[in-house]
């Protein structure tokens, strides 16, 4: 396998953790994998290969002019290497416009794909992780798009988490064909439609709303890019709330604190279960080639997830099967 | 004060549990309450006054067609009673969509509301709930009704939860005023006008996150009623995943089933604070009278707290605070 390259450069841990992962990745893992960025700002980079980018693109830069005018940063080269046939994919944890941008106009999109979706796995306790997109990619989104996203979310649903034939829905305010927002009801129509679906291998079960998110009632839930975001920072948001009172309930006095030591491991294996770093990175679909978007506050063990699931998409030939889907 | 009318036929668990909720409220809170429904079906009423309505509209009914032609249902005689000086209030558990057709129709907008909104109160861990708003009552909104939604929200949160300078916020996919849909856009420059906080005596803080929800960096979240409604219905997901995660985590082995018992009051408040059912109904906000919509699977407990909103709102005299806002 061709190697990964990693932004080493890009997240709010970069170029530490992302350093340390990769090295991990590859010396434990045995994943290879090349690091782009400042080679003088990297640390111990190990045995790993590194291809030079002299910028760098900062976390809240604007995305399409920074990846036009800065054709060295590391993004910019990351993406290029894939293209070049000198890496397999591309992660990132870096400014997430500019690694769509950087993909995209390097990458180029996979034939009959009109817009790249991010694709995020939202946990689901006990249960095989639902798949979410378009999570932020595009929030603005025409009716017709979502049926190239329940598309491109089958591939990966199947690929990723080997379910053979996926329940795929549409995010809305209700189950009934009728409700939702015009979008919606447009959306609804278009993916109603059996052909899609037949040819996709999978099961369209019509819509689904926001409290299906984490159950194992569907496995792809398809909707535009402004409401998978706010759902997706929804979630996020709730776990740490959640999380965070629960801490307070086990401080309540010492007889909590006491059952709370004692539900330790239990505890800490319920929050790396729902940790949104544990399943891994986003995957940007519809680019020729494999492009994990992971968190900008990635630690070292996400980018070593984020690495894996990227090896792993490119062993699997996702992006053989997307374009063979779109086709 | 004048009764509140609840509407003992809707609701999951009505006639039963709301006619039990109704009674506590009136006979250990001292709230005058009236039921509306078919007499026969209701049980035992205790003392409490009834107003007679032959006909009850299903949950899953269509909404505006039924109120249009039932007109001798327990939801539009609740509303007519509030409209024609009989009761303070309505409170229903009952189908969502024909609440907010019945309170519309009969009881009327308030002079320069352009569409009345739903008001729900999210818990907030350790802190003040926040309001969102619109959570459903209009699928599709135009950018300058978020503005009424917002001084709407202003409103509700100084007189409810006692907050003398909201914080107000738009519901976005990022920090930046350029970031979201051009729906989010057009609302932000809407929103950006100061005229509108310096009249609410509030203060505009620009685009929040889903992440911003459950936290205490925000009073009130304007958004369009899709937007809300699937953040709402995720949050209710997000909860139950948690919390089953959470007894799952608990059922480990014997050691942790024990610290699970003595944490056992501590998670019960917990669960209790952050279950919706505790911070109370949503409201319908811009009608001419205080109109609680309970979630329909509203219990005892549920109702006694609903019930206890609108007379709250009652007493403080919310609807008139509106009136004077909107003029």
């Amino acid at each position: 396998m061709l190697p990964i390259a990693v932004d080493a450069m890009g997240g709010d841990k970069a170029p530490d953790e992302i350093v340390a992962g990769a090295r991990r990745a590859s010396e434990q893992l045995g994943i290879p994998v090349v690091l782009v960025g400042r080679p003088g700002e990297m640390g111990d980079t190990g045995d790993l290969a590194i291809i030079e980018a002299s910028e760098v693109i900062a976390m809240d830069a604007e995305a399409g002019s920074s990846v036009r005018r800065m054709k060295d940063s590391s993004l910019v080269r990351a993406a290029e290497a894939v293209r070049d046939g000198k890496a397999s994919a591309m992660v990132s944890a870096g400014n997430t416009g500019a690694t769509m941008a950087s993909a995209l106009l390097r990458m180029g999109r996979i034939k009959g794909i009109n817009r790249p979706a991010i694709a995020t796995p939202i946990p689901v306790p006990g249960g095989t992780p639902t798949t979410l997109l378009d999570a932020g990619a595009n929030a603005e989104c025409r009716p017709e798009w979502l049926v190239e996203f329940a598309r491109m979310g089958a591939v990966y649903a199947r690929d990723r988490f080997g379910i053979q034939k996926p329940r795929v829905g549409l995010l809305s305010i209700g189950e009934e064909a009728g409700k939702g927002s015009p979008f919606v009801k447009e959306s609804f129509a278009g993916l109603s439609d059996p052909a899609w679906a037949l040819a996709s291998d999978c099961e369209w079960i019509g819509n689904v709303e926001g409290r299906d998110v984490m159950t194992s009632e569907v496995d792809v839930i398809v909707t535009d890019g402004f409401t998978g975001n706010v759902t997706l920072k929804t979630l996020e948001g709730a776990m740490q709330a959640l999380i965070g009172r629960l801490l307070v309930a086990i401080d309540t006095d010492d007889h909590t604190r006491a059952a709370g030591e004692a539900l330790g491991p239990a505890l800490d294996q319920m929050v790396a279960e729902l940790h949104p770093d544990t399943v891994g990175g986003a995957l940007l679909l519809g680019v020729k080639g494999v492009c994990v978007i992971s968190h900008g506050s990635s630690s070292e063990a996400a980018m070593i997830n984020a690495i894996s699931v990227a090896a792993e998409m490119v062993e699997v030939e996702m992006v053989r099967h997307l374009t063979a889907s779109a086709s």
